[in-house]
């Protein structure tokens, strides 16, 4: 199964942040910040403004930064994904 | 009777999620959540923008995901239906 | 006396369900929803964008949806009707 | 005295609605709800949108239905007016 | 000292009503309401709009009635003056 | 060291106002009010609106009233700035 | 690991604020007032109004003074950078 993303939607795959505490712990699960790094998954064909398309400015696979809270999350086959707007989206990481 | 929505309208008829536990447990009625899922059923001729008419990105039969709580319920001979903007739909799944 | 909307508004008239509950019984006042059903009574001349009129969806005799709570209530000559923004309409019903 | 609105704006003067319950007694002051039919008094020479000015659609002793409670209440020679914006005027009444 | 108004702002000068009760007397101070009228002594030279001023129509002297409590209270060289939008001027009183 | 605001923003600086009440006091710190008059310091290139740049009306040296609590106070060098959009300047006091 | 951020948006770096009060105490952590100037890192390409990119006001090494507040934390390589959109920015400080 494949989503397609509409407008200038982006779907997204968080990445969990392997994080350690300055003693060198791991944390794990509430104790960890809310990841705000993830890879897109899908991209939309982009918004039409004044009847032109406006490209889109994130590729599959690209590793990005995105707003905590933003957009939506669904579940599809299992797996939890994000839908957000290109415009949640802050950076690109390389 | 058919309905034949407004502008960028969609009307939509939501898909009931078949959806187990990990005891195996099938959940129903309050226990599920809100479906996010949804089957196309008809879609208006696309808002005007510019003096041009946008053309809309789903079509009849596709099977999208749509904003939780988006749009207005309607009951058409006895049969429910949610008619939503195409803004709503986050993205058609294959 | 007639009713010439301004704009792209729309005069309608509410059509009363008839709804039976399962046991059969017949409700009325209180006990119905507010009903989601109009006919089209006056459509107005379409609104002004960029310098040209964005013509009408809806005619006159159209059986529409339109958002519950939407629109003002008006009484002319003892009888009631709804002005709404035509963008208030969701569907034409056929 | 005269006075000229500005832009798409509208002085209407309110006609006091005669009302009758169904037991035949007419209703005055407190008890008769806010009119909302009124007179147009004086209009404005339109809005300019895009660098053209946008024709107004009311005309000098148009009768009225306006949104209940748009616009200013204005007191000049002890008459009192309310100037309105064209916008929140519903419908001409014939 | 002259004060000269940016874009579609203008500088008027609350006129001072003198206002009789219907038993004759004058009243004064907090006993009545805040004036609506004003004359304009300064106006801007318009709004910048799609790349073309928008010219003002209201000019030096006009006597208008502006939205209460809309502008800025200024005072320069002790006279108190209000700088409005013309957007908040309601119109031109002759 | 010299600010150059971005856009069109202009920086600034108050002018402290002498004033003096009717006993003949002038009155120093809090028992003053905030001051609206300033000094322009710096101004923008101005801002960019469908694709064109449009001209600042304010230049350095000009005396200003700007809006009340309008914009980010600064501190560069030990000195006081205001950093406010030229939106939020009312008027030029000549 | 670089970031590049997305339309109009820019990756600023805070500058530690050393500030003495007037006793000469240099005051550190949360005494501190919350930093308003910051470097600039990387630049977004520019965003796109009506199908033309507007190009960027600052560039990377500018000294800036930006929004408190503004903007959104990121920690890339546990190193802390602040993604605002150019219009947070306020001025460039040479």
């Amino acid at each position: 199964m494949s989503i397609k993303p509409l407008g200038s939607r982006v779907v997204i795959k968080r990445l969990e942040a392997e994080e350690k505490t300055k003693s060198g712990i791991v944390l794990t699960g509430a104790a960890k910040e809310r990841p705000q790094e993830a890879l897109v998954v899908a991209v939309g064909p982009g918004e039409v403004l004044d009847g032109k398309v406006v490209p889109m400015e994130v590729k599959v696979d690209d590793k990005v930064l995105y707003s905590k809270y933003a957009g939506t999350e669904v579940k599809v086959d299992g797996e939890e994904f994000v839908i957000v707007k290109q415009d949640d989206i802050l950076a690109i990481v390389e």
